[in-house]
C-alpha cells in the first residue's frame, strides 16, 4: 500500500426526481425520489474513492449526517492502517463505542457505512488500476478472509425433512479455516472462469417491465423492448390489488410465453397468511420466486411462506433491506429463503458482503461432507436504485470466477435508469453485464449531474424550489 | 380530544458527561455518555408533550436529525386525527413511503419514532390528567387493541421437546380479537391490582453495583448501600475477562449471599459458542440469567445458548437493542429467549411496546388452550439510561394491572442515575417502583439541566469546549 493518508471526506446528498414518471413504484414505495448520499474521500497524494448508499428522497438527509459522524473515524488516517488489517478497521467503524448503540449495524448508521466502506474500496483499486472485481479475484484465499469480520456468524447446522427440523451438530461453519479451505479449493479454475466471463459477461434480469405505476401497455411494449434486447428472465412489483396482479401476469406471460423466466416481488405488504393466499392464486404463472412477501425483518414468516408455496414450485427470495450478514444467518439458518438477494449500500460494504457470499454457499458445500439435506440459497442479488448495478457486478462477477464458479440459478438484477450519471456505467450486451474494466467500484458520478442534482443546492432542485415560492405567491 | 393542534416540534440534543466516572459502562460500551433526544411537542392550546430517545453520546445528533425530519409528518396535525385512530397514525409515521427505506422500523430512525411518540402519549396523559399507566388502565380492551398496528405480528404456534422442533399448526395469536379476549378476561380484577399496586409498589433490581469499570471494592460496598435499602435482586456486567468475572461473582456473592437473584450482563461480546462456554464456568454463582450474550440479532444463536444453558438453570434474557416487534416475535416464535426485556426508547413508542408484551403474554396463555409445551417469556424491562425508569415503569404497572396481573418472575431494572434531571423522578420505596402520580410519562426534564447540558450549547459543553481549546493553545 502506497504511503498515503486521508484528508478529507465530502458528503453530497444527490437526489433524481424519479417520482415524476413513478419509476421505481412498489406496492410500498410508491413515490420514489431514487437518491444517494455521495462520498468523496482525498488523500494527500491526490488519490480519491467514490462511495455511495442509495436513499429514496426524504430521509437522505439523515443518512448524510450520518456519514459526516463516521468521517471522523476515518479522517487523518494512513492507507496502510486501513488495508493492512481491514477487518479490524471495518469492527472500529460499525462498533464505536457510542456510536453502535444508534444501530447496531442496521438502518442509517449501516447505509452510511456501506458509503464510507464502498469508497475505500473504490480508493484501494484506483491505486491498484484494477476493477474490484479484479482486485478481489486477484486476492489469494489468505487476504480475502483478512478483510471480513467474523463475529456473530457462526452457523447451527441442521437437518430438514419436510417441515421437521432437527437440530444435528453445531460449529463454527464460516470460520476462517473452513472459508479458506474452501476458497483454495477454488484456486485452480479461477483463470478458466475469467476467461468465460470476460468472453460471455454475466447474466441479468430485468425489472424495468413492470413497475406498479406503469399501465398495461407499458408492461407489454418494455416486455417486447426487452424481449428484443435478448432477456429472458422478467419481474414484476405486485402486492397492490389481487385482480390488478392477474390481469398484469396474464399480460406479461402473454407478451414473454412461458419458455422465460417470470419473478414477482411485492415489497413487504403482506402478512404471512396473505402472502400464502395471493400467491396460491398466481401460482398458474409459475413465478419461480416470490420476493420481499412480507417484513424484512420476519424470519419464520418466510420460512413459512417458503413451507407453504413449495409444492408450487414457487421460492421465496429477499434480502435488500436484511439489515446485516447476522440477519442473513437467521435466513440461512431456519431455511426462509431459496434466493439470497444480497445489496450493496444496505450492509456494511464489501466486507460484509463477502461475508454474506460465503455463508449462502458455505452452508451448502460443507467441507467435509456428511449430511445430504443440506440448505443452499444462490445469490441472485438486489440492483437498480442509483449505483446499485453498478456496484454489485463486481461481487458477483468475484463469486463467478473465485467461490461459487457457476451462474446456475443466479441472475444479476438490472433496471434501466440512472447510468447516464455515473463516468463508468454498466454495460450490458445479450442481456449479460460485461466485465467493467475502469479502475475502481464504478460508483464516480459525473460532476455535471452532481451540479445538477445535489440537494437543495444544485440547479434542478433551486429551479424547482423558486418556480414553487412563485406559484404560491401567485395563488395568496 | 380537545380540539387542538400541533403548532412545533422542538428537538434538542442533550449530553450528560458520564464517562468520566465510568458509570454505564460494560463490555461492549466502555465510555458511554447518557444522552438523549429530547421532544417537546407544542399546540395551540398551551398543551404540550414531552418525550425522549436515549443514547450514548456521539451520535445524538444522528438521531435529532431523524427527528426533525420525522416532525414534518406530526407538524400542523389535529390532536383528533392523531388519537382518534393512533394505530393508523403509528403507520402513518413508521411508512412514509420514502423514509421507511432507511429502516425500517429499526436503529435511528426508530429510536426518533419512539422520542416523538412517547412525547405524543405524554400530551395524551397530560392532557387527561392522568400519569400514563392510569391512562392505559382505564381504557377499554377495545381502545387499547385499536392503539396497535398488529401487522407483521402474526405467530406460528409450536411445539418444542428438547431440541426437535415441530410445526403444530399456525395461526394469528396476536391478532385484534384474540388480544382482545384476554384482556376482556382480565377486566374483572383490575381494580383489585390496581389497589395492590398502590399499596406495595412494583419490585425492582438494581444494575448499579457491578459497571464494568468499578473495582471489587465499588461492587462490595454498593451491595451493601443496595441491600440496606432492601433489594433482594442485582445486576453485574461480566464478558471483558474469565478470570476477573469469576472474581466479581465471588465479591458479590458473598456480599449479597445465595438467598437473593444475581443477574449477569455480558453486552453482546460473545460469539455463540464462546457464551456458553463462559457461562459454564459461571454457573456455580448460580445467576438466574445472562443477558445479551451475543448479537441482538442472532435468534439462533440466542436459541442455541438458551438450549446449552438450560441444564443450569441459567435463562436468556435480552430486548434492550431488540429492534421491533417483529423481531421479538422472531425471539418468541424460535424459542429464544427466557425473559423478554423490552425497552421504552428503542422501539417505536407506547404503541409498539403495548404489542411486544402481548406477544410475549398471550403465546403463553392462548384463549383456547390445546397445547402445553407453550413457550413464555416474563417482560422484565430494561431500564436506566436517561429516562427509561421514568417511563418504562408506567407499562410495567399496566401489565400488572390489565395484562399478566402478576410480578411472578418478573422485575424492573433500576439504575440510580441522572433521575435528578427530570420533573417527577421515579420514586423508589423499599427496593419497589411506587407508581408516579403527576400526570403524563415522566419524562419531563428540568429547564436548568437543559440549559446545563444541551450539546454543544449548554453551559457544561461550552465551558468544556472553551477550556480544552484553551489548554490546546497552550500547548502548541
Amino acid at each position: 500500500m502506497i504511503n498515503a493518508k486521508i484528508i478529507a471526506v465530502d458528503v453530497k446528498d444527490i437526489r433524481f426526481p424519479t417520482s415524476l414518471n413513478r419509476d421505481g413504484s412498489d406496492a410500498m414505495h410508491t413515490d420514489p425520489d431514487y437518491s444517494c448520499v455521495y462520498v468523496t474521500i482525498k488523500t494527500n497524494t491526490g488519490h480519491e474513492g467514490y462511495g455511495l448508499t442509495f436513499t429514496l428522497g426524504r430521509g437522505t438527509e439523515i443518512v448524510m449526517q450520518a456519514c459526516k459522524s463516521l468521517a471522523t473515524i476515518v479522517k487523518f488516517r494512513k492507507l496502510e492502517w486501513i488495508y493492512e488489517d481491514f477487518a479490524k478497521f471495518w469492527r472500529r467503524l460499525t462498533s464505536d463505542s457510542q456510536l453502535r448503540w444508534i444501530g447496531p449495524e442496521k438502518g442509517v448508521i449501516h447505509l452510511a457505512t456501506a458509503a464510507i466502506i464502498n469508497a475505500l474500496w473504490d480508493l484501494w483499486a484506483r491505486i491498484e488500476g484494477k476493477p474490484v472485481w479484479k482486485l478481489l479475484s486477484d486476492m489469494t484465499p489468505k487476504q480475502l478472509i483478512s478483510v471480513i469480520d467474523f463475529r456473530y456468524i457462526v452457523i447451527t447446522f441442521t437437518l430438514t425433512i419436510n417441515s421437521v427440523y432437527i437440530f444435528l451438530y453445531s460449529r463454527d461453519i464460516v470460520d476462517e479455516h473452513s472459508a479458506r479451505i474452501i476458497l483454495e479449493e477454488k484456486m485452480k479454475l479461477r483463470q478458466e472462469q475469467e476467461k468465460k466471463l470476460l468472453k460471455n459477461g454475466y447474466p441479468a434480469y430485468t425489472t424495468q417491465v413492470g413497475w406498479l405505476g406503469y399501465n398495461d401497455q407499458q408492461l407489454e411494449d418494455l416486455c417486447k423492448k426487452f424481449l428484443d434486447l435478448g432477456y429472458t428472465a422478467f419481474k414484476i412489483k405486485v402486492g397492490n390489488n389481487l385482480q390488478d396482479d392477474i390481469r398484469r401476469c396474464e399480460v406479461i406471460r402473454k407478451a414473454i410465453g412461458y419458455g422465460n423466466k417470470l419473478m414477482l416481488d411485492a415489497n413487504q405488504v403482506w402478512d404471512v397468511n396473505e402472502a400464502i393466499e395471493w400467491m396460491q392464486k398466481l401460482a398458474k404463472f409459475n413465478p419461480i420466486w416470490i420476493e420481499e412477501p412480507t417484513s424484512p425483518d420476519d424470519v419464520s414468516g418466510h420460512a413459512e411462506i417458503l413451507n407453504k408455496l413449495k409444492p408450487y414450485g414457487i421460492g421465496v427470495a429477499t434480502g435488500e433491506m436484511c439489515a446485516n450478514r447476522v440477519m442473513f444467518k437467521q435466513f440461512l439458518r431456519y431455511h426462509a429463503i431459496s434466493y439470497c438477494q444480497v445489496d450493496s449500500a444496505r450492509i456494511g460494504g464489501i466486507n460484509e458482503i463477502l461475508a454474506v457470499y460465503l455463508m449462502a454457499y458455505i452452508t451448502k458445500r460443507k467441507h467435509n461432507v456428511r449430511w445430504k439435506f443440506v440448505f443452499t440459497a444462490p445469490v441472485c442479488p438486489h440492483a437498480g436504485g442509483i449505483g446499485l448495478c453498478e456496484m454489485i457486478q463486481h461481487l458477483q462477477m468475484w463469486d463467478y470466477i473465485c467461490l461459487s464458479q457457476t451462474n446456475e440459478n443466479r441472475l444479476i438484477e438490472f433496471v434501466d435508469q440512472q447510468h447516464e450519471h455515473f463516468e463508468n456505467p454498466v454495460q450490458i450486451k445479450n442481456a449479460c453485464y460485461m466485465p467493467p474494466t475502469s479502475p475502481g467500484y464504478s460508483t464516480k458520478l459525473k460532476k455535471t449531474s452532481i451540479l445538477e442534482y445535489a440537494y437543495p443546492e444544485g440547479n434542478y432542485w433551486k429551479n424547482k424550489i423558486t418556480k414553487e415560492k412563485e406559484t404560491e405567491e401567485r395563488h395568496d
